[in-house]
């Protein structure tokens, strides 16, 4: 069937479909399946969107049921069914267990929205106006998102100055030449520093789009216990990294920190419908009702399954302790890749990882190898040098060597080394 | 059933539920039932998003057997044959029959999401900074759509300086006490006017959030012509007044003008799913690849119940012929209501109309009577002073003729007229 | 004498220079002669910082005195006799009598320094961020006073967006068709209005650069009642207006309001010296103690010559009287020009005034024949399209008489009419 | 005589006045004198304002023999003898000798106007709008400059968001604990880190404000050739460190570097009056006539003693060598005092030194001890934690060596040890 309309109709300003140009028709689980049956190996989850897989066969029933009875679809922020069982089962699940007390906002449904959300909130609390954020950040697309993000293509897409924040270096940012939190300790103790006082600083525990740079548990804790000291709200841009893909609900979790703002989206649903949460301190509910809101808040489907979701894969810790397997086969399998390659390192944490290349060009190659062996995997990082590997947390662990072995293949061949012999070893 | 949790665990910013704290399950058409088996009439339909109806059930159907059969949920901007089915259909019955050759853009899911990209563009395309926009206008709450709002209390909510726009007055925002344009066509021709020149005037040809002002048919003209003398993009906000709801697909055609960019969102999915675009004319298509993007832009279900309801809805002009006499129906039924209350003036356009009453408090008073008569009525306008009457474009006359009913008792209640005699006319 | 070292070591960005390339060499009163002996009648007066003519000769006499007795020459805001001086007569011959009660701030010597000071201090005192300003104002070519005023091409020369600030129209904008500030009235009733709630309002009472503009007396005082019924400060920025220019000392007087900050300089030494003032009512000394600061704040020549211009022209009424007269003769002899040009018009008020013509390239022609008719006259507003008549305000009646002579002979040369009979009547 | 008028009528914003109530009247070299006949010694310089100390007799005597003369005092950009005096031995004695070839623009008398006069014409000519400066740095007080500038209170003076410019450390910040430039070089070559690429770095090279810390001439030497790299414009503010202060006519020559743009005012007419230079390379002379003005750049006393003291000062090596050894003997003397008090340490270089004393509250009151015996001196720094030592440059060695006993004693009697024995040493 043609892609034409594709070509003709759609702006240019698509991306995955450019490199990726397959029809894909149905999904389950790991794969996806192109018009004309060819499946592939889902190495992608949507950017995170589809942390539990494609179409998890509990939550799509759950979906056609709520839909075939007509349940409430759209609901803004009124009160419906769906809605009440999605906070009662974030509050018993998620939050209690972990000690967690925010209250719940629905932004809009993007990643985005919740950033802006956050730092309106952050703004409003503490009377600030400057926030700051890391060297390779990737908060989002629209103006205040885009102000804390550090990638200069999308930043110069703005067509205006991004103001009242700064950037300031990420963990490791200087491969551990000089201490951590220098700067950012000395500007804020410095009335000279120009660094204006911050409402906030906003940080992501693994740079997801700035390269798969994984911020040590020490380092985060350092971080919030400095800012507590300065009275700087904490936000922890969970959209990417949270939802389960470091190991735990919260990416923050292991660093035994308590973020003033946590951003939610992405997997929030567990179906990759649009939802997106701003969660914060009681203390902070200071927003006027309406004073952020939007049409697509209320999206019930994605209520119910999030709610189930929360249930199926965290009301223990059954699925946590598998998915810790899996992100040691996941990791080691990365090494063993990596040790073909001199100079390549691994990036990243849990199943968001990947292997950065000493040639920055390397990665793409390795990514189009690997769509040529019907997988998917995307790169990550300024010059997209980083492959970024993000199988769904549900994978099987054959489905995941199966992976590396591609991964594998794909590196030899995008290096000039296809033929090599394989250093993969099987998973104990 | 307890609504306990939405109050201790959802921020105090959410607004409709507060003062509508049903609990609505069901929903079909122009009715939600709540828990306790209340049917409510929907003279509100998701703020716009609902222009079919609630679970439209063609549309409903398609979901389910899209889901129950795997097909791809999530995709980002991957092609997919709903894509290309929303793509071709939106080409076909959309944009031929008008003469309309528009590049489409999927920039995430929401409203202030099209806006922003749309901002972006016009920056890019001219290399000029400053937006021009409208008094009462509402374009969004994440940042830059925000910089072109007008309300106060949301502008406020940013917490930093809102720049880079300025406001120019809407028709008729001096009661038609001085020439249309005289401002802006002064400060475009005087190179002294400090006012800089724009990359683009954004505007709603209803300001559905500001107040249901309709701009007139020529003066969208006049500002169009005038925007094209001066080499400045017009953007249409078609978010809240598009998709049919002002009697037409786009709310500019009766004014025969072309839009460089059109926002479109809220009602494109004909199911109140989340989804966007932002659509401009093809030498604009200036954007790189993935310079502006979002996890949540290929929503598949919603792709495929907005190709259905073009086809259903849009093929031929029976339903916009049926609309414009529902159209009428209802003018002419707020006028009757008007009458009671000396100083009442009808605003708005379409399905997109209310009464404006002399004293501000009124209209809140009139929706929370309509609230207790079991119907769901919003307000507007900078002090909430006008009733916002939007029916499903898919309503019944008798329903119709039902919700103006209950808009009559609930007027002559919030007033003090209680027991007055109805003035309102059956439909011919 | 050679001047090339102007060419060849001095920027480009010098203008009046390129007009008038003679070396002036010596000054007094409405004279300047240059190296070669030529005489040149100056109706431009420094650009209104020589009121009273080049190097009056008391005030000449009194620097001369001081600087060869070793009389302290800087000293920032310290204390020193003339600074005590220019204080006490200050307020005993220009606060008093006028009954002004304003602090006086010595913000650095130049104007766009004082209105810097001026929209700091309005920020500080209100909380608020927003300054309104008027099309074609000019206030100043640093970044904040750039920021509110008009001319396109010297905002352009900031580099970046100029914000905080929108503009309104000046008086008589659009020919009378409107009524005053309904724009302004308008958007501050308007909560949705989009116009962020203004600290201040900073307004020239005749536009010197941008056309000399002249707002009328009632205007002025609409526009003082207005503000101080929204709790919004007005400023005034009487850099070039005031010190006598428009006839009374402040430009304000004949509109009986007292404004909360003034921004006055040029004149103020008298003898073109660089100083500045800041002046506001003593509740809004809410200042730090070096919170805004400068190096050449403390010019004790020009404290000396201010305070004896204060006594030699303003301790009664005669300067002003003999002021009047001189004005009425120069709009007289205007007008009597204008005559000769179908379209003219007379611009200004005051000493501060001048002629329109309909075609914008005439003003630059006629100013071009008057320097070939050895006089220096400048020319203002957007297009440069009238002539700035700005004659020193001590000038002799035969002087200003012989001046017209020049403008007359030079409108008629570049008009095409050269040696059409004079319309000049003399004065009685 | 009485000082009620400066409490009465003068802005509490005013500073020295308040430390140093008394009433200067007469100055001449090193020396001011009071009304009622005392003498201070000046280790102040009028801020840098005084380099060849006050009043000094030949530049005096040129003063009162052109104003007497009736030379032109004020000329905006008009050619006039003194600017063709002044620009032909800048060139002479200044540019030619350092192998500079600098176009020189006035840009209104004041350090805050020079450097908005630099930030301009680096965003004009790179068109890019970021500004990077460094922590602790002044630049001035206007909007432009006070975004660039370090000190939290001045800033907040502003009432709006600084924007677009971002800090970086200065030489040092960190106490040698982190390799150069290590920050900006890694944010210049990372697409990624989010601060957008500079217009422009504008430093100072002894931070006169901030707290008189001196780059080492290395430092000075990699920040030009790194920007060079990046083609990024290099400023050098020389306001305060300029003019012969450090040693040099120019504060960077003695890194052997040619900075883009050179900001000079404060000394450069030798007497005190108000006169700013902005110097930048011939290639970057892009001004449109008029883009950049003011009234008081042409200030004819100022030329024409700023272009005798070129003469005095700067036509051969006598002075600079002579100026050596005094600079040594301060430094000496300096690290004597500091000798004194445990953990003391020399800040500075040349004749803009001073000591940092490890409580920051002594510096105040060792410039308070100081008052009480006869001398001026200023304190400098975020906390005004150091005593900011510049007497006249012309200064004898034996005031210079009376001037440290003061500080000795002052020192003394300000950390609690009147009647330690000196540890000064005469000067060899």
């Amino acid at each position: 069937m043609s892609t034409e309309i594709f070509e003709t109709r759609e702006s240019q300003v698509r991306s995955y479909s450019k490199n990726w140009p397959a029809v894909f028709e149905k999904a389950s689980g790991a794969y996806q399946t192109t018009e004309d049956g060819t499946r592939y190996l889902d190495f992608f989850s949507g950017a995170g969107a589809l942390n539990y897989g494609h179409n998890h066969p509990e939550l799509r029933d759950l979906i056609v049921d709520y839909v075939a009875n007509d349940g409430v679809t759209h609901s803004l922020d009124m009160n419906t069914p769906p809605k009440r069982r999605f906070l009662q089962t974030f509050e018993d699940i998620i939050l209690k267990p972990r000690n967690l007390d925010y209250k719940v906002m629905f932004p809009g449904p993007t990643g985005t929205n919740t950033v802006e959300a956050a730092l309106k909130l952050a703004r409003k609390v503490t009377g600030r106006q400057h926030i700051l954020s890391f060297t390779n950040a990737f908060h989002g697309m629209t103006l205040g998102a885009l102000s804390v993000t550090g990638n200069s293509m999308k930043r110069r897409g703005a067509g205006i100055p991004l103001t009242n924040s700064s950037k300031i270096p990420y963990d490791d940012y200087f491969d551990g030449d000089i201490p951590d939190f220098i700067w950012l300790e000395k500007v804020l103790e410095d009335s000279g520093s120009g660094v204006d006082k911050p409402a906030a600083v906003i940080v992501e525990t693994v740079q997801g789009e700035g390269g798969l740079n994984a911020a040590r548990m020490e380092w985060l804790k350092g971080l919030a216990d400095l800012l507590k000291r300065h009275n700087i709200l904490l936000i922890v841009d969970d959209v990417q990294a949270g939802c389960g893909r470091t190991g735990r609900f919260f990416s923050f979790e292991e660093a035994g920190i308590v973020p003033d703002i946590v951003c939610v989206s992405k997997s929030i649903s567990g179906y990759g419908l649009p939802l997106a949460l701003t969660l914060f301190k009681p203390e902070l509910d200071v927003w006027e009702g309406g004073e952020h809101n939007g049409t697509f808040r209320g999206n019930n489907m994605a209520f119910l399954t999030g709610a189930r979701a929360f249930e199926l894969f965290w009301s223990d810790d059954t699925f946590q302790n598998e998915l810790a397997d899996k992100i040691e086969q996941l990791r080691t399998g990365l090494e063993q890749i990596a040790g073909h390659v001199k100079g390549a390192t691994i990036r990243g944490r849990g199943f968001l990882t990947g292997i950065c290349y000493p040639n920055p060009d390397t990665a793409g190659k390795v990514a189009a190898e690997c769509y040529k062996r019907n997988m998917l995997l995307e790169t990550s990082g300024p010059q997209d040098e980083v492959i970024k590997v993000m199988p769904p947390l549900t994978i099987s662990s054959e489905d995941l060597q199966k992976g590396l072995q591609i991964i594998e293949e794909s590196t030899l061949a995008a290096t000039g080394n296809a033929g090599e012999p394989s250093r993969l070893r099987p998973p104990h």
